[in-house]
């Protein structure tokens, strides 16, 4: 059949080097890195290729105690990183000095000597600590792997590596660039950002790194959270944000929760959840020169710009990893509006974020409503409360309008259910575009909104993934 | 970027003619099909090209009353079709006599304009059947739509063709398979099928024939019906049985509905949901010769045969709509087995069924057990009572098998969460089969099992709905 005739075909195609997609690394500024932080990426050997970093140590150097908070993949196959980091943050009450990270090797679905071999890159990280007084815990790092699953790491290797990391350790912007580099697998460029925030008229930094291109669709939570029973589900995805304000660990943690929904948890390349997504956050007070602890209750209104600060920042990386998604020729932000609730437009987004129609339509550049319509009404709504009879929404309520990047006029599809007359020509010209956003209107009269960043499904997506053993 | 580069590529590609899957489409026995129907199928002029089928009329001239059950599409946006043959359905209590379908226009999103060309199609095929003085119903005919969304039926055309339909009307194999290509739309092949079955003595047949290619993934139930919460939600798929046994109207449709769970809702082409999906069946009691009506209470046991009967004859249609998948190279069994409730075992075969990762990896020939040991654990399990903690999976009781399908040794590759050493060659040759199923045991001590039928992800699916507006 024509598919057969094809594979063939794609395997003898020897594809021209895809131009990078490096561009969206843009320079950063060099100052505005957090304070007290060290870090460094190098090659310990769990990538064949020698020179490419592998491995990344992050290091807390501060005076102030410096709390973590993790989210963590809702998948019931955690990898052992995954479950040891979640043991030592509930030990520790949310307080971790040190994060190790190494990609090549997932360390999933590796038994008990994953386990042990999580655990072996914890206790060597620990020894890199600087030492403190006031440090009662047992073991200060948390640790995430990503790569190959069911493979266990060469842990001797790591183990040497982490060791011989305090000489590439350093503050500076090639140090925390090597780092973000050390996270890459099938990316095409390391994800870095940074940013200055003001609370109290202090500024302070926060700076991170991430990284994932496939099996792309996390959905993750606190540790030891049990699944939303409505939540649509299904990436390696990991990132690590360090800053330099002093934050209560619960404080911490709830406001890292709310933005990783917003956020990594807004994404999708390919709907598939991994079992090692990982987002950790450590804030080390390095700059908060005796002013109180950030907190909710005691101090809500600077939590309520910290979180704030905390979500856009997470969009901001999370957005990365959407423009270097397999294949991806787009970046789409779904927006949908007018839903009875955050969750009722949170789902629906997700959904029409993964519908293989709706992302072949945006790959064929077709300002294909129908897709969108039939996406949108699969998705069961929530009740508003337990027993209660399920929101049903209105087709002759509903609007979906194209609104392309580039400033020029948006153009409506579908008013209050009915097909528009749509411009083909006009149509055309926003769906060229490698960024443009699709609007759903629910008009149910609630103030449910909520965003997700998708891309396209395209032949070089089938390509990468349908190759033996990708 | 190399997507763009292979976009344009494709574009270029003429591709050779595929060869027909109309094997399929065996020839049937012309003796088999159930007694007291006349059907036909005509071109009316919904679709362009002269001469091809685009709508079907099937008629009861029973003089048993001929019961008649549905299950809907579970979308909100749901067409006018849908919504004019539910409310006959709940007005008669369960009778109807004649089914009218149109191909090439899905008269969905088309407004008070959209119910009103349904209607007109009720209306007039209620006039074609004959005169029974026992019939106390307004309208007896139930309608179904598929093709384009968004547009109106040529109604004056259609109206015509049912008009001119009694003279191709006829009851042997040649007016059941034209009946049957009037149902096709992207369909390479005619989907019919038929059988015989015994209960208590007498001999019944049953047939009927479906249609569906692409933008399948459905979920039905009885109108009305709103979702389950945690049901994995996601065709235009369209199918009508007839049988010659007679069947309470309350029994046909609650076998209707647990054969729908298992057949038609257990297939994923592409985990799209229409807003057209409908499925009829309706039982005219022509051959029961005077024998009790079989219904649930009041004669369970003909009631269990014939419910058994439906549902396989149910999947014998469904799995045909997967052979026909846009795209499709494979057809592939997944299999869940231990799960706590056949519900979580469902939800994780229609898991992995669509995940992207696991379908590429088919059509790549890679037994690439850790994406679907993923997507398995993405699946919330459902708390066996409300409050009750929800189950949780123990990767270590977990295990992964290929099954090939001619017969050959099954080829383990996770056995008690531990990956086996994989004989490469053996699973290229499984792998390389267009049939196999891969089956997936939790462990949990529950008799949780079911099946689902997917195909893989390809090329040619991204060329199909990636072509401006397809």
């Amino acid at each position: 059949m024509a598919s057969i005739l094809l594979k063939r075909l794609m395997s003898t195609i020897t594809l021209k080097a895809a131009p990078s997609k490096a561009h969206h690394h843009g320079p950063l500024p060099a100052t505005s890195f957090p304070a007290g932080f060290v870090l460094g990426g190098l090659h310990a050997g769990v990538k064949k290729k020698a020179g490419v970093p592998d491995l990344a140590v992050i290091l807390s150097t501060s005076e102030h105690p410096t709390s973590a908070a993790g989210c963590f993949t809702r998948n019931a196959f955690k990898a052992a990183p995954v479950i040891v980091s979640d043991d030592i943050l509930k030990r520790n009450g949310g307080y971790a000095r040190g994060v190790v990270v190494n990609s090549g090797c997932a360390n999933a679905v590796t038994g008990k000597q994953g386990i042990d071999d999580a655990w072996a890159m914890v206790k060597e990280t620990d020894k890199l600590l600087p030492a403190k007084e006031t440090s009662q815990f047992a073991h200060e790092t948390l640790v995430m792997s990503t790569g190959v699953i069911g493979q266990n790491l060469p842990i001797s290797k790591i183990v040497e590596g982490i060791r011989s990391s305090p000489k590439v350790l350093g503050s500076d912007f090639a140090a925390w660039e090597r780092a973000a580099q050390a996270f890459m697998t099938t990316d095409t460029f390391p994800k870095l950002r940074s940013r200055t925030f003001t609370i109290g008229g202090i500024e302070y930094r926060m700076a991170g790194m991430d990284k994932g291109a496939g099996m792309i669709h996390p959905n993750m939570g606190p540790a030891s959270t049990t699944f939303a029973s409505t939540k649509q589900l299904h990436a390696t995805l990991l990132g690590c944000i360090m800053t330099d304000a002093a934050v209560s660990p619960r404080s911490l943690q709830s406001a890292l929760t709310y933005a990783v929904d917003r956020s990594f948890n807004s994404i999708s390349v390919d709907g598939d959840m991994s079992t090692n997504d990982s987002i950790y956050v450590l804030a080390n007070g390095a700059a908060s020169n005796g002013t109180p602890v950030i907190d909710e209750e005691t101090n809500p209104d600077a939590y309520d710009v910290f979180k704030r600060e905390l979500t856009t920042f997470a969009a901001d990386l999370a957005k990365l990893v959407v423009r270097d998604g397999e294949g991806a020729t787009k970046f789409v932000t779904v927006t949908v509006k007018g839903a009875p609730s955050y969750r009722d437009a949170h789902n629906i987004a997700s959904r029409i974020s993964t519908s293989a129609l709706v992302k072949t339509a945006l790959y064929g550049e077709d300002a294909n409503w129908g897709r969108i319509l039939a996406a949108t009404g699969s998705v069961p709504l929530l009740p508003s409360a337990a027993g209660a009879p399920a929101p049903v929404i209105n087709p002759t309520k509903v609007n979906v309008t194209f609104v392309p990047s580039d400033g020029t006029k948006p153009l409506p599809v579908l008013v209050n259910g009915e097909p528009e007359q749509v411009d083909e020509v006009r149509a055309k010209e926003i769906l060229s575009l490698e960024d443009f956003e699709v609007v759903v209107e629910l008009g149910m009269g609630g103030d449910g909104e909520a965003q997700y960043w998708t891309c396209d499904f395209s032949y070089e997506y089938v390509r990468i993934n349908g190759d033996y053993r990708s």
